[in-house]
C-alpha cells in the first residue's frame, strides 16, 4: 500500500454507471521515491482533503469496496491517525512523509 | 486510477477477434511523476480526442467492459467534467494537469 | 496497454512445460517515459519482427492465451496498422512513437 | 517479490472493519532502482522494526493472509536470516542490500 | 515478462507454511530502463545463479507454482539458451542484455 495526502475532489458527471454515487478523490503519494505521483482513488471511510490516508491499488480496491465488479484500481482503506507526525517528532524520530 | 487526456486513435486491423468493435484510444497521463506516460486505452462510455479521462487499469479494466475474458488492461471509466479546471482558477486553486 | 515493437525472438528451451510451442518475443516500448522498456510478451496472431503492436500486461495476457493456467504476463492483443505513420504525416500529425 | 527492511509502524485507527487487528508497518526497499521505495505492508509472521524482509505485492498478498477478501496488496512473506550479509561478507561477496 | 540475470539466493528462515521448501532467488533485471532492477523470484524448473531467465511477475507466478494459493507474485517461468548472446554476435546483432 501508499501512504498518499488526499488534496482535491474529482468531478466525472459522465462516467460507468457502476460508479453513480462513487465519491473520487485525488491523492499525491507522499514520502519515498515515488513521493509527486498522483492517483484518483474511491473512498468509503469518510476520508477528506488533506487528510493522510493508505492507499490499496489494484484487486484490492475492490475488495475495499466489498463488489468485485467495480471497475476501479485504488482505494481508501485507512486514515492514518493524525498525530502520527506530533508523536515521531516528540520521540526524536525523522518525519517521513512532510 | 489515473488522470490522463486522450490524444490520439491507434488503429489494429489484426487483432483478437474478442476485440472486434473495441475502441483503441490513446492516453497520455497528465500530472504526477508519471506524466507524459503513453497508455492504449479502451473506452465504452463515449469520450474522444482531447477529453480528460479517468482511467483503470489492470483487472479493473474488465469490469468497465463487463467481460471478464477481454484481453485488456486499461479502460476509460468515467470523462472529468469541462469545467474543473475553470472552476479551480476561479476559486485561486493549482491547476494540477495542464 | 503499451505500444511496442518487436524487435527480437528469445529462446527459452528449458521452460514450464505449460509453454511447449508458445513463441517468446522482445518487445520495445515505444513512446512516452517508458519509453525503451524492454519486455518479453507472447504472441497468439502471427506478429513478427519489426511490428509495432499493442501489448497488454497483467491478467489479461491469459485471456488473450485463452487459457487462464498459462504463466504469462504480457501479450500482443494487437498489430498496429503499417500506415499509420503515414497518415499521420499526411495529415500534418506528430509521430508518436518513432 | 521485493527486499525491503521494516522501518516504522503506521497507525490507522479510521479504516476498513476488515482490517481491525491487522499490524501495518512501513517498509524501505532496499537494493537495485527502486531502493528507498516506501510501501505500506501487513505482517502475519511476526516481523518487526529492523527487520529485513520480502514483500509480496498484489493479489499475492491476500494470499498471506488467507482471506481473498482482505483489501490488502502487500504483505511481508519471510523474514531475510540476520547474518545474511555477514555470510555474504565472509565469503568475499558484494553486500547488495546496504 | 522480464529478462533477468539470477545473482544470488535469499535465505528466509522464518516464513509463510506455504513456502517451505521453495526456493528464493535474487534475480536482476538486464537490458532496458529497468535494467538493474533487483526482485526476488521462485524458481520450479532448476534455473541457477547466473543463468538467464525469462520472469512472470503478479498472479501469472502462483500459475507457475500450479497453486493459487501461494503467496508469490514472481517465478522463473523459462531459462533463456545459453548461446543467445554468442548467436547473436556471429550475425552481427546486438547484445542486448549484455
Amino acid at each position: 500500500m501508499l501512504v498518499a495526502e488526499l488534496v482535491d475532489t474529482i468531478w466525472a458527471t459522465r462516467k460507468s454507471e457502476a460508479l453513480n454515487g462513487v465519491k473520487f478523490l485525488l491523492a499525491e503519494v507522499k514520502g519515498g521515491s515515488r513521493a509527486g505521483d498522483l492517483l484518483v482513488v474511491v473512498d468509503m471511510i469518510g476520508a477528506g482533503i488533506g487528510d493522510r490516508v493508505i492507499i490499496a491499488t489494484g484487486s484490492a480496491a475492490r475488495r475495499m469496496m466489498g463488489d468485485d465488479q467495480m471497475p476501479v484500481d485504488a482505494a481508501v482503506i485507512g486514515i492514518i491517525d493524525e498525530n502520527y507526525d506530533q508523536v515521531k517528532k516528540q520521540n526524536g524520530k525523522i518525519e517521513r512523509f512532510s
